[in-house]
């Protein structure tokens, strides 16, 4: 027996094209005031497109920049009352199509305009902020301000706090402050399908009031509501500085990754860059080094104080010998931090410097971290094979990486993309996830009853169904098959 | 327009006795080995009844001890035809009344006999058990195979894994680690109402795959399946120690932990005891030393080496200094930081202490760290005026405190849960929560809507009806008023 999955009519029907034309009708009455709601061809592709992804794409039939909660209730409503899919927008830094527009048509909800923080409660460490937010902004207001506290979770630059929440998202200070998933997301405020607006819960750090509906926002991408403001939880800003060290092998240097973070010193980020990574970090020519072309660990310390500090340097620098870790480079001063960090940060750029003119394809998987050595090793085996080249920048501390597959032509885009599929696979059966950070847009849908199984799948449905029971928000992304209609599904 | 909520219906009806009856006969067929379908009047009684709370108490009609999780599916595929109501039990720690019987009967499902450690992965710092494990006998057992990892979510002593996620619980180590709402529970195994069984994750510490379905069962207190098997994290274990420092007033103890806190020094908890919880120490008699009778603070010190150790306790020091600290205490050896924390563990025992014969009610509000001062005077202010003995511990780096409310007659304990209801309101007038770590049983369920607005308590109840349409997993706890039947809710 499933679940209540029968209780829902499984296929109400999106609006017609003319419903969609009354409902932006309705929209342009509703707000009256200039570039609200804007048709124009270029604003609607820009919205539905993305530079950084190769997956089918689709324009909207109408954006809205709402500046308030209540707006976005009020494009619910209009959405709802059509039958209209209605797709939220924010940072657009998403790599797996979650923002494309819907093939039948839809409102893009753009809370760009909504990028307000509301309230600094230094006393408890936390902020509250509008959806549109973005996370680089949040700390720089904070720094300038002099308030030595800063939100740790570290996507790609430009991504904002609703799009952060809806992907539940990570990066490099994982290792240390966990991901959106954790406790970072103190409460969100959501405008559900329903048009009504609800608080998750309120601002105090704990709470053991029943479940979390937080979290239940957290990675549904838009699908069941739009988040458009969040309480987030801040961390003390700390002395920090970064190593370098290099290994024989990628083995060895997650042996040594694993073994420094158990002995519980300051680690808030430790990365590993094969050695084609380093080979492409020396071809780009922005770093201040010329670096061994080895399997590296880059890690970044943090610690009370600067002698905290080089206590953790000694720990990790003893751990890393036992591994056979070689050239330990301790950054002397913070400048010298900031150069070998960008090194690792301009890792993307500098992986296309590879080859003249290329692209590049990333995948994101993630698996218990004891897999790595033997995931990233079948994996260099197998696109060797193929012929492509590929650098490999591994979040090591938790299991996750990103191989860069650079290719030229179409053809080479679809052997990448196979060759990444296969990735994926391979990442499933040593018990880990077809994507770490990027979420499944719809680039990951096809993967997630191979990860997840049928039941947890369609406990999601279920969840979904109650909750967006017309199936308009953000329809075709995360769930691997139409929930609703239908024939209007993206790939 | 609210959710979706009128398409199930909402009076599902409870069976009948003669059901019930023939429900237990199918158990007796279904388990015929000896010992697991128990009709015992003294265990239906033990199974619903807690000494520890003062909750209206139903013994269950019929106890079933489950040896896999595929016992526990034939449980409640016997539950749903039947229509019998389904709880869950395992450490029976709960203090709101979780594992209460229900009015109308039910089928106690114990899984105390589930308590195996399955899989200890210590390279991946995770551990797979079943729900009935213990989480003290968990870190005992790694002890004892010198395994230097431990699972730092500390509730009660005799709490199982299966509870602890249901409840959303923590405890003194949230300073340092968070809840069991963050990231410690990798995945769960779980027998749905439907009878069908999900994981809910792989063992990869991240993944990005859509939102988390672990999370929908964390807090959700056995109203949405039975957990049956779990991953969990585990945390390397460290050297730690103890210090204990005095102050004027709550107020400049809360800043000072406050500021401590943000030095990003090695605090693994910092817990606030009154005044008269000293006092209730020295009352007791069993601490290795005489305390001023002052507001003060215990903190526990966590570092990878001892001059770690010492450089947290300088800096702590330097902090609670300013803030007025005096007398501060550091534990020279193991031993002593033993005896100074089992002060505060004890501290259940000596708050009874202060009044012979008495038996105590404890509160467990939580709210923003900067608001603990003034919910705390005027908490004490509100219970000299009834005239209640009440000793006061916080965990003061999340905000939460538990006050231990004194009472010897029934009229007394009238009046101490008519001052726990009156600590509850000014929480949440505050910004916080009526439970920050007991949960919310059949104990909070009339705050719900207080807290968290009658839209996201809809929200909750349509997950529920979605997932358990039949509504017979753990009727009438957690939902602030009848989700289906009726006049069988307990108060």
């Amino acid at each position: 027996m499933r679940l209540s999955t029968q209780r829902v009519p499984d296929n109400p029907k999106f609006g017609s094209p003319s419903d969609f034309k009354r409902a932006i009708a309705d929209l342009k009455k509703t707000f009256v005031q200039d570039g609200v709601i804007s048709t124009d061809v270029h604003d609607l592709e820009a919205h539905g497109f993305s530079t950084m992804d190769y997956h089918p794409a689709t324009p909207h039939t109408v954006v809205v920049y709402p500046k308030s909660t209540e707006d976005v209730v009020k494009v619910v409503k209009i959405a709802t009352k059509y039958r209209m899919p209605v797709i939220p927008y924010s940072g657009a830094t998403s790599l797996e199509g979650h923002f494309r527009g819907h093939p039948v048509g839809g409102i893009c909800v753009d809370l760009n305009y909504m990028n307000k923080i509301l309230e600094i409660h230094e006393d408890d460490s936390d902020l509250v902020c509008q959806a549109g937010a973005g996370w680089m902004d949040i700390n720089e207001t904070l720094k300038q301000k002099g308030i030595p506290l800063f939100f740790p979770i570290d996507p790609g630059p430009g991504a904002s706090l609703g799009g952060m929440l809806s992907t539940g998202c990570s990066g490099t200070n994982a290792v240390r402050y966990g991901t959106a998933k954790g406790e970072w997301f103190i409460n969100a405020t959501v405008v559900l399908p329903s048009g009504e607006v609800i608080k998750t819960k309120r601002r105090s750090r704990k709470s053991a009031a029943g479940f979390d509906t937080t979290k239940l926002f957290i990675g549904a991408e838009g699908t069941l509501g739009i988040v458009t403001e969040v309480t987030i939880r801040l961390a003390p800003v700390l002395p920090t500085t970064v190593a370098v060290v290099h290994f024989p092998d990628v083995g060895s240097a997650t042996a040594a990754s694993i073994e420094a973070i158990k002995q519980g010193a300051g680690i808030q980020c430790v990365e590993l860059l094969d050695a084609i990574a380093m080979k492409a970090t020396n071809n780009y020519g922005m770093s201040t080094r010329k670096w061994p072309e080895k399997d590296s660990l880059i890690f970044k310390f943090q610690g009370s104080s600067e002698s905290s500090l080089k206590e953790t340097a000694k720990i990790v620098q003893r751990v890393v010998a036992k591994h056979g870790g070689t050239g330990f480079v301790l950054a002397k001063n913070a400048k010298e931090a900031d150069d070998l960090w960008a090194d690792r940060k301009n890792l993307y750029h500098s992986g296309l410097s590879l080859v003249e003119g290329a692209r590049g394809l990333t995948t994101d998987v993630c698996v218990p971290v004891s897999r790595l050595p033997d995931l990233i090793h079948e994996t260099k085996k197998d696109l060797e094979k193929v012929g492509l080249v590929t650098s490999i920048v591994g979040h090591v501390g938790d299991g996750n990486f990103h191989a860069l597959l650079l290719f030229k032509t179409d053809e080479e885009l679809a052997i990448a993309q196979q060759a990444a599929a296969r990735i994926v696979h391979r990442a499933i059966a040593l018990d880990g996830t077809c994507t770490g950070e990027h979420g499944v847009g719809i680039g990951k849908r096809k993967y997630l009853i191979e990860e997840l199984g049928a039941g947890t799948v369609d406990l999601m449905k279920t969840v979904k169904r109650a909750i967006d029971p017309l199936g308009i928000f953000n329809p075709g992304k995360l769930y691997p098959d139409p929930i609703h209609a239908n024939k209007f599904q993206p790939q």
